[in-house]
């Protein structure tokens, strides 16, 4: 817990909570007929509401991007290190929104919250949603806001995907598209990462079939795994060495099972201490919204002909040790960008974080991401 | 089923077994006071000796390494495509020996082998076997064979491991150590894979603490968890997209959790076939000796100060795309062993396959493979 709130931090945040009565025609062809959206905003909203940006977040993150909600917070937002006053997206500047994802477990309408038709929670009869379904609701959200055009639709990883969407789907409502550490679609490696994760989830016991809140009940175990795996693929090899290496916990090796090596009690750790802050069915959920995430899948595979209708200008970031979207997919949304005469600029970012980089102060990332933001704020006027 | 065997396979082959009753003292510190070896030999024994070479497997496989035990099996050995007739190891030429490891499940004692001392099986009470004490095994069998020293001794992934040990537990009892696929030690990345893999096992409530024989289950979705996941460490992402892509099983995406991708059908598929010929202890064990291996713990970390008691000759291979041993660890290998003036050759062969590449018969490998064995014979005479 902070005793003071740090100066460049935005400070105390309380969310807020939507409620759309209008229902949803989703990709996979089921509807909602009605729906939360949980967000956080901060800064101020101009008289001409055009300096509103928009970010989305990723596979197990949520509406809580920056500041505390209370003294008590041990860690502010998940983007802290981005969002803030005289950071890249400047609350001094921008009237910042976050929500959490249809489908989300943080306040959202998803599977952990009652299907209006039976009063029970949705559970694994919550419909798959997509990248798409997200941006049309993010679409929604921004009309109740008064929000016609976002200044930047930014995100990282999955979130990137969102800011690509929104490109496409949206032309005339965001001026910029902000994409880090992301990629055009899944690899099949990545596909498969996926699947493992999912079914450490449903082949646990105690996830009767997606029903586990009704047997009083949690698949923690699968859960655990899945984000052990997940963590893995965050980190890169070379910050794993400089993080763990092969150091003992206790000096020694003690040939049993118990943890012996630094790297497999903090990976225990993380699966232990998520499955506290996290709903398996939205991991599920998630999971899926990424493998079929493939914008160029209307066009033949041709991602230049999927981006023919955007108008957004582009940043495109990626991190040289990040494997789970490594540099050479970002380049792919650059090509067809740049195919397509769009402006794009792009920076490939030294960092030996691995995917994570998206989330850390690295002062190139901070530098660029702050001069690209700047010239969006200088736009606005 | 293969209607008539092969030109180029070394053909039907019968394994032996060998009791030991001399107790073997374990780096753990306990001791087997008595085991079983099974193992398979091809080719002939020359009259002074001078023409063994050694085979060591890897994580998952075991003695059956060429050949066929039968004209109805589907398959033949794992390493069929480099020991037969003609091949790199030439079974004209040489003797192959090809050991079972202590602690398997295909015949040699381990957690599936009655305890002598109870009369049930080990299971959990199977010591913690290191690649240390396989090699102290695998030179009693070399002993009773009476063979005083192997021409090779040969193996990729933690096979090449035992082949590194080898030379420096036993410097004058072989003239080569071919180390391919492999590493000095695991990074950070490597033991983090293990342990997800351990705790899917160890997590899964069939587990019952190893003791699964007694409860008349076995670990089911916990092995098939860990194999899932070893497979994609097995794989190269260039390998996988071309294997599969993100091709979709019936063409279409579905919207649900049922197989939809190829990649996901191959793992399922792969996680399934597993769990019928492999023991979920031994998957443990196998793994724990993966993390431990580090024979330059002895020496600081200095590997060339570990490597100064080899006189042996070395071939070190890699594989561009491998990425659970890149070709960077083979070469931490090479230099260790150049540091110390110790005759190597090495060789980097352009591959996509990955990890498995070490099991395939690509040309470039085979050649300098082969041509490297034909040198090894021709010291012999």
């Amino acid at each position: 817990m902070p005793d003071t709130i740090p100066e460049d931090s935005i400070g105390l945040v309380t969310p807020q909570t939507s409620h759309f009565d209008t229902p949803l025609i989703l990709d996979c062809g089921r509807e909602l007929p009605e729906y939360d959206l949980i967000y956080e905003t901060y800064g101020k909203l101009n008289a001409d509401h055009s300096n509103a940006v928009l970010i989305c977040h990723a596979l197990s993150s949520d509406h809580h991007a920056a500041g505390y909600h209370s003294m008590e917070d041990r860690k502010p937002g998940w983007w802290e290190s981005c969002i803030g006053p005289g950071k890249p997206i400047d609350t001094n500047r921008f009237f910042v929104v976050c929500p959490n994802n249809l489908g989300g477990c943080k306040g959202s309408t998803g599977p952990t919250t009652p299907n209006p038709k039976t009063g029970k929670r949705y559970g694994p009869d919550f419909p798959i949603v997509t990248v798409g379904d997200w941006v049309r609701s993010q679409a929604r959200l921004a009309d109740l806001l008064g929000i016609e055009r976002w200044a930047a639709v930014i995100g990282g990883s999955l979130g990137g995907m969102q800011a690509l969407q929104w490109a496409i789907d949206f032309p005339e409502r965001l001026s910029h598209s902000i994409i880090i550490a992301a990629a055009p679609k899944l690899s099949a490696q990545n596909i498969a990462f996926n699947e493992v994760a999912r079914q450490a989830i449903m082949s646990d016991p105690d996830f009767h079939e997606g029903r586990y809140y009704e047997h009083d009940t949690v698949p923690r175990r699968g859960l655990m795994l899945a984000r052990m795996l997940g963590h893995i693929t965050y980190l890169s090899d070379e910050s794993m060495r400089k993080k763990f290496g092969r150091e003992l916990r206790e000096g020694k090796i003690n040939f049993g099972f118990d943890v012996e090596f630094q790297v497999e009690s903090y990976l225990r750790y993380q699966g232990r201490s998520f499955v506290d802050r996290f709903d398996a069915n939205t991991y599920l959920l998630m999971t899926k919204a990424l493998d079929y995430f493939d914008p160029a899948s209307c066009c033949n595979g041709d991602l230049a002909a999927a981006l023919k209708p955007v108008q957004a200008h582009f940043l495109v970031v990626s991190f040289t040790s990040d494997w789970r979207f490594a540099p050479a997919r970002s380049r792919e949304i650059v090509k067809a960008l740049t195919d397509g005469d769009n402006p794009v600029a792009y920076a490939e970012v030294e960092a030996h974080q691995g995917h994570d980089a998206f989330l850390m102060p690295i002062p190139q990332y901070i530098k660029l991401f702050g001069a690209y933001m700047n010239r969006v704020a200088e736009e606005i006027g």
